[in-house]
């Protein structure tokens, strides 16, 4: 069964006291997002995710989009949802207030998203890519167009989209060929084709602000010539009233393994008007302002989907009776003891409780960051802020991705038989959790993006927010009366993922080959050794809590003990091979000729 | 696209160099299975599975099963295939030839498996199951039984099934609460309720021959109070020919993720008519020689579906014009090169490459052994066979399925978004290959049995034929000119394998959840060190092969060495961490309350 309460507690406890409340009441405008002030939206969140959105999951699997003659129909109950969604005040709750927004930080931001994501995925992206174009506008669009489209974006009223994709190009947006011609009032006439176009249709909007990657004229070739195009569904009068339909059109939709209630949308261009967004030839620049933040909010689909996966696997844990438990019977008054007694289930149960909090403390702390980047009056510490958000970012992507992929197949499993079978709906979780490791670039190009950008920018820069940290706090806890034999392993965790770094470093200087060939298992050892660190800190955080008397809470710091032993134990020693992988180099990868395949 | 050609000279390579020639030939009845018999029926089955099974794959996933008022109506173009099928013998092909079977060789039998559940996995069952029907009923039933029903079910006129589950036991049979009420004939009226029964109702067979387990009035509670019956769906006059109906039905199919052309029926036995199969209370045993076969089935549908997602993700990597090398381009004349190119790409076809081919190996090897321990004249050589066998089933069973899977999910990886979306066909991999982790036993059952029955039966008498072979190479060949080097890395993980014999064998004496906490774990390490020394095998041989100058075949031969160095290098080492979780014990895993999840 679909079963999902937002796990409250631990997301107070990532934002409160494992990231801590001083470094986001320290912040400009957030002085008072103290529990008192956070909890309460937190609670109504969950609200909605539990109670609109979460009921509608399986309808939206079941009866998907339709698409008839350039329309798309969302599915029973979306439109009610997503007006409530918008009068919730849920679409512009991150926006900043100079354009109708609730300024309030991505630390808070970034645990609603995972609400939604674990209740709906499907409609959680139809106001979550209007954050991205929002972002996008924001940065590089001029006063006029954002005093525009901005508004009605953060209120809900119009949506985003981002459209990079064509048939022949995705990875390599340097092959694309719309084109954009220009006009003598200074707009532009968009003509081509895209796919793979979520929202680029639907009944949810007023109207649907298209953001287009196309070629000028006289622009180079490849990559280096592609600008962005902010192109409405609807053109807009001047005094923001819908004019005539532009010409932008859905000219299908596809037929998908999962998100079976997004919109993926083939869109037809047909010298729509268009303006252009930042610099000529810049527009992979501005896109990638939409791009970062849309890829952080894949990775949290990614611990969306995953978390609901583990509830709904824990409700049948406990529920579903077979065998007996192997150390006597636990339940002798019923014909057999709930599986969750079993060794091996509790196995799965435990990774899937260990990947989600791991990774829900990962989202938070770079959301906190964010919040720093954006927000701190120190240009330095805003800097470095920066420079972690830009690190992790494909680690977030990737490792949340890949993760709630595989906590869904987990929960499957789990349900046996029944899982593989519609009527529980976890079968769903496994299909919707699938496109996340491939949309906003698939993860093999978040590793790629992490050795080839991020690894060795400025010197390696952009580590030294996260090794300095780790480095110092093995020093500081090593000789812990109550973490330091959790700290040895983890310190051999971080020991292999310096020495990959270094051996990274050197071998692709001289072979970029060798880096490719060692980036998407840098990627995963990078995220195991990171979810580590920050289980040990939260184990830290567990024990002082515990010895400070929260009695009334022992259970669930206790809680936190057990899975940070386990994630060190049965987890962390995944980075050896990892490391190993990695030294091995591109030789045998690359032996082969392409015939023999 | 799906596209599959069956991988004639990786099978030729397995079973005539790897494993060898000579101990088939050796077995009586199997004196002439050389290359120049055994190639042209694989080539035969090559056709069959590539140009009739495999364009129903598609067919069958969209249309699936339909079921109207007790009928059950298969996709458009199966009855034909299934015609084929039967009138070309494929029925018939390892059935003794006492039973108007063909007797040939599993050897060859679980190749020809492979082809079909490459093709068409839905397809496969229908006869699978009727080949584990087969078994149980020519080992446990009567002569009587035997005469009437084998030689139509080996003929493919009628069809077999396992009907064992309800819906509040699988794992758990000891539950099950289906009757059996003897009568004065000697025969049995049996009622209850069954589900998850695949091939339970279809338009096939003239005939479906069940076999039931149910519990007989005095029978002892659990597992051991349980009995085999054998339930026609048509009564069987004494000539043959079909009677009245009798009273088992199914009363719907299941919607399921996959496999959406096999009927997975409800069924409704309501005094049926039945025959006891075996003795009394002794269903599990029967049941167990189906199961036996089947689980070793499954295995294969797990490979089988994994080589055709591979071929279906060279194909697409060929095709797939993406980016340019990072060592220059290698087609400069095109608008960019084949993401083949990129090292991650081929990062992960060398992974299912690896994969495929050494579970082929692992398979063929098994088969063998099955051949002898039913064929051979040296007593003791067959008892060491059959205890290979037992201690093998769970391995391939749960290995191959999960590899099944992965390798279905890199399939999708490589296409990108196009792997997401229907058109391709790669997608339904990924749907049809996740069920066979669960069905026959899950693969976490699977580790159970590994550790619980089959690592310590007899003093662990059924490790000897792995471990002792494994031993001896590793012995002869650590110094050799040419693999040595391989052999090294490879011993370590062969290390680690028994360390973590040694340490479930004293920890799981004292706690038998100690074995249930390492099992699933156990397995794995278990697989990976098979595949590891079969991988060195099969380098050891293709190097003899070049140095005998077999160079019209050389670039086969290299890319065996290839694909076996990118296995020790990068697959081998994940033999570690499953060491370190095995030795971290229940503790960490159990210590939570059930409440607290």
């Amino acid at each position: 069964m679909q079963t999902y309460q937002a796990p409250l507690r631990d997301m107070r406890f990532v934002m409160h006291e494992l990231i801590g409340t001083e470094s986001l009441v320290a912040l400009p405008g957030c002085e008072e997002m103290t529990p008192d002030l956070t909890d309460p939206i937190l609670e109504e969140a969950a609200k909605l995710a539990q109670e609109v959105l979460l009921p509608l999951n399986v309808v939206g699997d079941i009866e998907g989009c339709v698409y008839e003659n350039g329309v798309v129909r969302t599915p029973t109950g979306f439109k009610e949802a997503y007006k409530a969604f918008c009068e919730g005040g849920w679409t512009s709750l991150a926006a900043s207030a100079e354009w109708g927004g609730q300024g309030l930080p991505e630390s808070l931001n970034k645990q609603v998203e995972e609400m939604l994501c674990a209740a709906n995925i499907s409609f959680s992206l139809y106001p979550g890519l209007t954050q991205g174009a929002y972002h996008a506008l924001r940065h590089h669009a001029s006063q006029e167009l954002k005093e525009i489209y901005l508004p009605p974006m953060v209120e809900g009223r119009w949506s985003g989209t981002m459209n990079l994709t064509e048939p022949h190009c995705g990875t390599d947006l340097g092959l694309l060929r719309t084109k954009a011609v220009p006009q003598e009032d200074g707009s532009y006439l968009i003509t081509g084709n895209k796919i793979f176009i979520s929202a680029g249709e639907h009944d949810l909007a007023e109207n649907i602000v298209h953001l287009v990657l196309a070629r000028m004229p006289d622009a180079p070739a490849g990559i280096k010539g592609i600008s962005l195009f902010l192109v409405p569904k609807f053109l807009v009068n001047p005094d923001g009233s819908l004019g005539p339909r532009n010409g932008a059109k859905a000219t299908g939709i596809e037929h998908k393994l999962g998100i079976k209630a997004s919109a993926t949308c083939q869109m037809s261009f047909d010298e729509a008007k268009g303006w252009l967004i930042g610099e000529p030839n810049k527009g992979m620049r501005a896109m990638f302002t939409m791009m970062n933040t849309e890829r952080l909010a894949v990775g949290v689909q990614g611990l969306g989907v995953g978390e609901a996966a583990y509830q709904s696997a824990v409700f049948y844990a406990k529920e579903r009776l077979q065998g007996r438990s192997l150390s006597g019977a636990k339940h002798p008054d019923k014909a057999a003891d709930p599986i969750i007694v079993h060794p091996d289930i509790r196995r799965s149960l435990m990774t899937m409780r260990a990947w989600n909090e791991g990774c829900r403390a990962l989202a938070g702390w770079v959301a906190r960051e964010i919040d720093i980047s954006e927000r701190s009056n120190d240009p330095e510490r805003r800097q470095s802020a920066e420079d972690f958000t830009a690190l992790m970012t494909p680690v977030v992507k990737a490792l949340l991705t890949d993760l709630g992929f595989e906590n869904a197949s987990q929960a499957v499993q789990i349900y046996g038989g029944h899982g593989y079978i519609r009527d529980h709906g976890v079968e769903q979780y496994l299909r919707d959790a699938r496109i996340a490791m491939i949309y906003e670039g698939t993860n093999g190009i978040q590793a790629l993006d992490l050795v080839g950008r991020k690894m060795g920018a400025h010197m390696g820069r952009f580590l030294r927010p996260f090794f300095h940290p780790v480095s110092e706090f093995i020093e500081a806890n090593k000789d812990d009366a109550q973490i330091g034999v959790l700290v040895g392993p983890f310190a051999k965790g971080f020991g292999a993922l310096q020495l990959a770094t270094g051996h990274i470093a050197q071998a692709g200087l001289k072979d970029p080959e060798e880096a490719g060939a060692a980036a998407t298992e840098y990627l995963r050892l990078f995220g195991i050794v990171a979810l580590g660190y920050l289980w040990l800190r939260a184990a830290k955080v567990a024990n002082a809590a515990l010895a400070n008397g929260g009695a009334s809470e022992a259970e669930f710091y206790k809680s936190k003990l057990a899975t940070a032993r386990f994630y060190i134990e049965r987890i962390l020693p995944q980075a050896a091979p990892l490391l190993a992988g990695i030294k091995a180099g591109k030789a045998a990868m690359m032996a082969m000729e392409e015939a023999a395949f």
